[in-house]
């Protein structure tokens, strides 16, 4: 049940692929050495998998529990989370003026992907603090970000994100929720929210709900939803907790799985009214939301690598353990399952598919280090395309490799799998919110296709092919890599040949693209997931090469990226068909044919 | 939570696909005529849908419980057990002789679709009551057949199969457990089972567990097993039940999913010795097993299909209700999400791959009637070959594809399909356990690589893809199959090409070979299908010229085929190149590199 963080292959992708040092170089990025990176890695891999991983299944058989309006967290949660707000883990991306470290995304990601694997139930809460302290650095006031951000921090108190309607789940054209302005500066609100991840529960001092409603004589739709601070407690002019304010939890889901994160009913006003505060201006709420979105978007997607790394963890230790059958080519007796060939070939497509993910989410927070920190415009401008790019495919591709990757997991344990006390089911399940939450799949490929891919005409994605091919014809030379170059071209190939499709006929055939937009965006991330694989095995042979460093470790990535190329890349030609010439017979029949 | 059986789509399989007419015409299949099978069809999805299907969601809430050594069943499950016992549907395809209808396997494979797609968990019984009917038919005495056949197809006594151990799961070389002959003919048995479904339950009068084990002196190895019947009850010379045998129920697991299918620890032995007596020979074991298996396995498939057709009828109905967004192409006010085209392309997929496992499998079965009740030695050959490699097929990729199939019908549900009162989540649940038990799919997939392609030279494999090719040739005189001719012919080819290469490369290369077991045998049900959804488009092609029958049922088959052809047959070709190009790097990594 134990989690050993992969800080070793954390910081190649760190210092080989996501260029570390570049990032350490951007003004403001002074702290973020490869050497204080290391350290910060080790320290958080020392507290997530002593405090928090062990907390895992134990919270999974006792789950948060509701009465009378008050949420229990699963025993040890609240110790935990006081620790991690004391070590000052919630602060390390946010600005040191309000307590933070004040550290690029690129060192923040792996402390993120850490506290995942080590539990993703625990975890959720500061996932959801952190788009809070995003949304008010972005669109709050002064006073907001004063009497808010540095209590996040600390750990004192926690936020939320409130969206989601019983009738509004993807749509926020359908918030209803109210907010009255008392002619006072606050508003009261009245509606109710649902899937609001701890919404309520016993972890902190106050809960600072972030919430979607609309004003009186707002316009229709999404231009007319707004923004506002609801805190559980309000808050004194002197930064202390005043009254209780009139926002309460009605109950909490029962879930698939994550049932130690208690999802959250909330009753806006049911008693007068609940006070809030206007963040930013009216009928721009949507637009702030969207900040919060994004980081969670981008952190949701780092929980897809999370739980498909620990369950990869689980699933290799088992089948060292277990012994069972002789070896294919011969042995005496029955043998660990490692040897078995299907075993193995779960196994590596588990890491390979991992390590493909974590490379592309490292490079992705690093381009978003660049777009924020860089002191040229250019430098900004494209690094912001391409991380906007990247997020979708992120949140997307990863969360949906995550179903997959404990999946493959469960089955590496045979039937001891498919019992609950092993521990491998929980994954299994605890994975299945990831591509739903924080925008489905689908939201994600709507994205992708429509904002990404089509209003520019495909030029940001083109210039990421571009990278690739460059790539490519790095590798051609050398005789170990051809065979991943040979793969990754064909696979680039398909992707543009995708991109332009798109392009030519997202106006003319609407529906026909976007029935492909799913495919899309998975192919996007096999292919560039395996350009990172590809990257990664041309660092692996120059050191090989070089005779320097740990030979077994770059001869595994090697080895790894060799099975990605083979096994997974090609996948992206079944892609292509399926989405340039599949389109038609997606929406062929009538609704009365299901 | 309802269930409506797909009678219609059933009837077409059967009728159009899988010869009904020629199984009918088969010596003691006479009763099987075409207007019978709708009869008993419609019947039987009465009794699904009505009294066992409304107990699926409410047992997994009050699953089987354990107290004392006995287990008490979910509510219902007891009172549904006797109406199922009572209406003879245990014996739709068992002899007439012992009260069944001795019906052909191709109608009862509808049956037992339906009865799993109502409740897997209640179905698991029946399943494996058949299984033991088979192998006492196969292999048991005159006596112990009239002993307990009636009354397992009576309902009122229920049969268990006791293969695993805590230290032999997929291999049976390590069984332990000791039979000790008595010398008056009886043996008394000592060990402990795992994982014996329905090993305990308060459903029927007596449960009879047929238990491998070894004699004393017995060889090593699989070679030296037996199989016994060990009742619950010892049964008298009248047939009445006697003293309680020396075989209890420990503990039930607590599971994933399938919670309302108790999955029992047996103790033999602990007071005295559970009192056995042999089937068949002794140390032929495994071989009478095995009957029992390949029927278990044949009909693991089947519930594959049917968890995943429960799955679609949930996802339509809330793909249906659920309103939310507008339309891509223009709306007014928001539409029901069935008009989204990612939506659409879920059901799309779900469907067109539930269609394709029901076609292969009818036809397996049909073939497997052919198998049996042919009077033609060499049909009856022919037959069983064909047969033999499709069951890993049916079991192997089905269950699979469930998996896929289910997670997809809880993304429909969005956020409301990860909340176990939505109902989606427990198919994705349950379907877990499926690509495990009766054999995983690794083992699925040697049998189909080593037993079933490798020992004839891949002669059977390719008699089938010239039946392929016969489909392929036959759609290619008309413009509308002509795509899904294209697809079918390049799958066709790839899978020669597999097959090619797993037979020049088993000897030389075992490990690459087995490597890539578990993708060909995918592989082999993603063609395959395929091949069988050619084969409906054809047909309904032709009904559709000549103006006959529901126009609407033929051209939503014709697009469900074209969706198949561009969405699904194309993964044969990244499966190709994944077996022969990915075998190496599978096997590259030493375990400690893991």
């Amino acid at each position: 049940m134990s989690y050993t963080a992969p800080v070793k292959d954390m910081l190649f992708v760190m210092n080989e692929l996501a260029g570390l040092a570049a990032v350490n170089a951007l003004p403001g990025c002074e702290d973020a050495t490869p050497e204080t990176a290391e350290a910060i890695l080790e320290e958080n891999a020392k507290f997530c998998s002593e405090v928090v991983a062990p907390l895992n299944h134990s919270a999974d058989k006792e789950p948060s529990s509701w009465a009378d309006g008050k949420v229990t967290t699963s025993p040890g949660f609240k110790e935990a989370f006081r620790q991690f707000g004391e070590a000052g883990w919630q602060g390390v991306q946010h600005p040191v003026e309000f307590g933070g470290q004040g550290l690029p995304k690129l060192l923040a990601t792996p402390c993120i992907e850490m506290l995942n694997s080590a539990n993703l139930s625990f975890a959720l809460c500061p996932l959801l603090t952190d788009g809070t302290i995003e949304a008010l650095m972005t669109a709050g006031t002064q006073q907001q970000k004063e009497t808010f951000i540095a209590n996040f921090i600390s750990g004192k108190w926690t936020g939320t994100m409130n969206l989601t309607e019983p009738q509004a789940g993807s749509d926020l054209a359908l918030v209803r929720t109210r907010a009255v302005p008392e002619g006072d500066g606050t508003y009261k609100l009245f509606g109710t929210k649902i899937f609001i991840t701890y919404g309520e529960h016993d972890m902190a001092e106050n809960i600072v709900h972030l919430v979607l409603a609309r004003t009186p004589n707002a316009p229709e739709g999404v231009k007319g939803i707004s923004l506002f601070i609801v805190p559980k407690f309000l808050v004194n002019a002197d930064g202390s907790l005043g009254a209780r304010n009139d926002v309460h939890c009605v109950s909490i889901e029962h879930k698939l799985g994550i049932k130690a994160s208690p999802t959250a009913v909330l009753q806006f006003g049911d008693h007068g009214g609940a006070i809030g505060t206007l963040v930013g201006e009216e009928n721009r709420g949507l637009e702030y939301m969207f900040i919060m979105m994004n980081a969670a978007r981008f952190a949701v997607g780092i929980q897809g690598l999370s739980v498909s790394e620990r369950a990869y963890q689980k699933a290799v230790a088992y089948a060292r353990d277990r012994i069972q059958s002789r070896d294919l080519a011969g042995s005496p007796g029955p043998v660990a399952i490692i040897h078995q060939p299907d075993v193995r070939r779960m196994l590596m497509s588990m890491r390979a598919q991992i390590e493909a993910a974590r490379a592309l989410s490292y490079v992705a927070a690093a381009t978003s280090d660049a777009a924020h920190f860089s002191d040229d415009e250019a430098t900004r401008k494209s690094n912001q395309a391409f991380y906007e790019y990247l997020v979708p495919i992120v949140k997307g591709w990863i969360t949906e490799m995550s179903i997959d990757v404990t999946s493959t997991g469960v089955q590496v344990h045979g039937g001891m799998g498919f019992i609950e006390e092993t521990g491998a089911a929980q994954y299994y399940r605890d994975a299945r919110i990831l591509p739903i939450y924080e925008g489905t799949t689908a939201i994600q490929a709507n994205d992708l296709v429509g904002r990404k891919t089509a209003r520019d005409g495909g030029a940001v994605a083109k210039g990421i092919l571009a990278q690739v091919r460059k790539t490519v014809s790095e590798l051609q030379g050398d005789a170990q890599l051809q065979p991943i170059a040979a793969r990754l071209g064909e696979a680039a190939d398909a992707l543009e040949q995708v991109v332009d499709y798109v392009v030519a006929n997202v106006k003319s055939d609407i529906k026909a693209v976007f029935a492909g937009s799913v495919p899309y965006l998975k192919m996007a991330g096999v292919v560039l997931g395996g350009w990172q694989m590809a990257r990664a095995a041309a660092v692996s042979a120059a050191k090989l090469k070089a005779g320097e460093g740990d030979g077994k470790f770059y001869e595994a990535k090697l080895a790894t990226a060799r099975f990605y190329a083979d096994q997974i890349l090609p996948q992206a030609l079944a892609y292509r068909t399926a989405i340039v010439d599949g389109g038609a017979a997606v929406m062929a029949l009538a609704e009365e044919q299901f």
